[in-house]
């Protein structure tokens, strides 16, 4: 140790620190997937153990001296050559780390434990009087961590932080804002076109096992490494990385819906070819890792709608699917089908909202949550300003708590600032789809021929290669050469929808 | 920390310490069940630095100064309550963990990981030729560590030590003699004995998914609870406890051959309803940990010969059997079937090796460790030495080095003094299932009723709630009333299989 300069120490710290925490990723993965249901306790205990162990190791002081010497020493090269990025990340971590007190650190580890099993009882109960009490003391704690992060307990950037670095909501506020304008007459439009798909042929037979091999098909037809990762059943889809060649997604089957599993499918792959496509020789350093939710995001909106969705992909992938769901879909034509999956309708429900619709569900919950953090909505009113909300933005009124503000998991778990990754990754989703388009000029036809090679080399060159070297809209800015904006995403929607609905 | 004594600090430390390593099984289970092919890499990794956290944390020198504390002070009670119990186990730990130098934990985990990827390449080309210079390389380190932990390099008992405390050669090898000299002319009787089993209606379609259901039956009825467990299918079947609800076995299914996964399923069920059974307000402590291997070996042998091949038990199980293999059983009856499930047959392999014979593939591998350990046999002549062991006692010669002295993983793994424990098993099996039969009045009734609690609840009290209260022939004499004894073992098989084969 004593002959290693301060960055091979820190390099190795970094390293050790990420195989650590990728041992917890394991072990989450396997409590949603295969865990026997009473082994949670036990489980809870080991993730506790080793998130511990990760704050100790990230919070060692002698990381501390290493980065000032570092810092001081100079000769890191330009600000985004791999040395200059890791150290500007290894800081940054390691400040937010040291600035949050342990007992805090713990304070919201139980209050966050115990509120997402308070919210699975009120949520079945739908009664949001029951999540109240724990939801006020999880908003005190993260008050109180914003004021250690930021400016004071009202500093919503603070938080954000967390998920989308140097974004703030200064920033976002009139990015959503124009979103909104462009959205709501999209959707009334829409709400009077003169055409409606039928998506009751979504409801038909589809069975599971059939949906599985169809979706592994085409996740692998996109460029899902099976070699390298896999795809399993769990409750709620996610990602995970357990290593560079460990990347696991996982979907839920309804033997009568088509679209569940299938765009969770295409979702999860798009996250997935994200971390499978990070630099390997970065690994377990900042250069090594996604930049931002936003970022990643924006990849698993990319496969699952801006190709998933399309008539290009469809035009290959339908003659596939009537193969597989013989049954299903021996009556229905390409165009209806096309059709259904991309039915635009308001609806109470995020996780069900379609492309359109999706972002105002996003945009109510920026502003809710940053009331929230502000105190200027006190939790007690929060059910009546989520109906108010649903009610100016979509036409709709919750009947109760559960389909209102129970519905998501994020608050009872401490995430406050994660929603608006949501929708910035379909803002970058489209500016990237855009510009792929002029760099690639026959990528419709490509996807029409089922070839996704090129989109993906596409992605990885400019975005997944990357790792944390750019903060978001700036990677996005050397891809696109364009500043962040909604524009893209809104054109992208008026122009498909209007045609499908014959505006 | 300050406010608590000594014995409360190395509790708090013995749990974190049973926790991380827990950590480490899940990732063990993962890599040999559902880990993506290419994960194998970085699963190595993080395996390594766990093993290197826990091996810190079980050298940590505050531990040894609170032994000293608590051992001076006295108070624990009789040797076998369980603080005594607790310290007399975290000493042996601590002791043997420390006497080992961090260089040689180090350098034999590189060369048994090296040592097994060599094995499967020599054992896929039957060349020990290719394996001698990595096995040379194994036994030389740990003759190193028999030094380390005992009186010299040729120490067996040092080794023998890690798997069955309390086990020495010399215990041993006149138990092995007795058994030798049982089992060579039972086995010369079975063998010109005028009724053969007809093992064929053995090897009919046995279609998985209905071997797995079965199997889950049975094993769900013996006791195994599996909603603090699960069953997946790996190449080599084995039981892993994860926490204290959360116990996994594994087997492998063969469509054309019903013993392998079944009995394999049984073997692992009696590995699992000893873990299951172990005192939950002990885990973490070794009064809440198994006792040896041995005993742990006598549970799966247990349930799976003891039970699994007798009479009393297919006279229930047979008709079931025959409803969920319908095609493969309609013409066979209960006699027959029972007959060809307890075929008696000299073989080269071990692991296909039955009641009768496996004992003596275990004293051929007992001898020749003890002699490499010596340095009477030179590595160099190993194949030679195994051929003629394998003539003398089972009348056969290996073909090639695959079915002879590379059938094995262990010794590549460097687990020497690990075999022994296999027929310890079998001879503790036979001296429990003798007790219980004196206890409980109407055992083989209740096995024909299929009422396995009885039984169950017999080893929980007797077995599995003492942990490591005593050593493990003092737990079976605690259990018996008798002296460790090869006696019931073979009177027991010359009964069953003098009955079978109508001598």
């Amino acid at each position: 140790m004593s002959q290693s300069t301060p960055y091979e120490r820190l390099l190795a710290a970094s390293r050790e620190i990420s195989l650590l925490a990728s041992c917890a990723s394991v072990l989450s993965w396997d409590e949603q997937t295969y865990m026997p249901r009473e082994g949670a306790e036990h489980r809870s205990a080991q993730l506790g153990l080793l998130a511990g162990l990760v704050h100790e190791k990230a919070t060692d002081p002698e990381l501390g001296g290493w980065l000032v010497e570092v810092e001081q020493g100079g000769g890191l090269g330009l600000p985004d050559a791999p040395m200059a990025v890791n150290v500007r990340e290894w800081r940054r971590a390691f400040d937010r780390a040291t600035q949050l007190p342990k007992r805090l650190v713990e304070e919201l580890a139980r209050a966050t434990s115990l509120g997402q099993q308070v919210w699975i009882e009120a949520r079945a109960a739908a009664s949001y009087a029951r999540f109240q009490p724990a939801f006020e003391r999880i908003l005190a704690l993260k008050r109180q961590q914003a004021a250690c992060l930021g400016a004071g307990p009202a500093d919503y950037d603070a938080l954000l932080n967390d998920y989308e670095p140097g974004a703030t909501a200064a920033n976002l506020a009139p990015l959503f804002e124009t979103l909104r304008q462009g959205l709501v007459p999209l959707i009334e439009a829409l709400a009077a076109a003169p055409r409606r798909p039928d998506v009751g042929v979504l409801k038909r037979d589809y069975p599971p096992e059939r949906q599985r091999i169809f979706g592994e098909m085409v996740a692998a037809q996109f460029g899902f490494d099976f070699q390298r990762g896999r795809l399993d059943v769990t409750a709620h889809p996610f990602c995970t990385e357990v290593g560079p060649d460990d990347c696991r997604i996982t979907t839920r089957y309804n033997p009568r819906d088509f679209s569940d599993a299938f765009f969770g499918i295409l979702h999860e792959t798009g996250h997935g070819l994200y971390e499978q496509g990070l630099d390997r020789n970065h690994r377990g350093t900042p250069m090594g890792e996604a930049v931002s939710l936003g970022v990643h995001e924006s990849q698993s909106r990319l496969w699952e709608n801006a190709v998933g969705r399309s008539r290009p992909f469809w035009r290959q992938a339908f003659p596939q699917a009537r193969r597989v769901f013989r049954e299903a879909l021996h009556d229905v034509s390409e165009d209806a089908f096309l059709f259904a999956v991309n039915e635009v309708k308001p609806s109470l429900i995020r996780v069900q909202a379609d492309e359109v619709t999706y972002s105002l569900h996003i945009i109510i919950r920026f502003e809710l949550e940053r009331a929230l953090l502000a105190g200027e909505l006190s939790p007690a009113d929060l059910p009546a300003a989520w109906a108010e909300k649903y009610q100016s933005y979509l036409k709709l009124t919750p009947g109760n708590d559960a389909e209102g503000c129970l519905q998501d998991v994020h608050w009872s778990a401490g995430l406050f600032g994660y929603f608006p990754t949501y929708t910035l990754g379909n803002v970058f989703a489209a500016q990237l789809f855009d510009r792929a388009q002029l760099d690639l000029d026959d990528l419709p036809q490509q996807i029409e021929r089922g070839e996704f090679a090129g989109l993906l080399g596409w992605l990885r060159e400019k975005i997944h290669r990357h790792g944390k070297r750019w903060r978001s809209t700036e990677l996005v800015f050397q891809a696109t050469g364009a500043q962040t904006s909604p524009q893209p995403f809104l054109a992208q929607l008026t122009r498909k929808f209007g045609e499908l609905y014959g505006l």
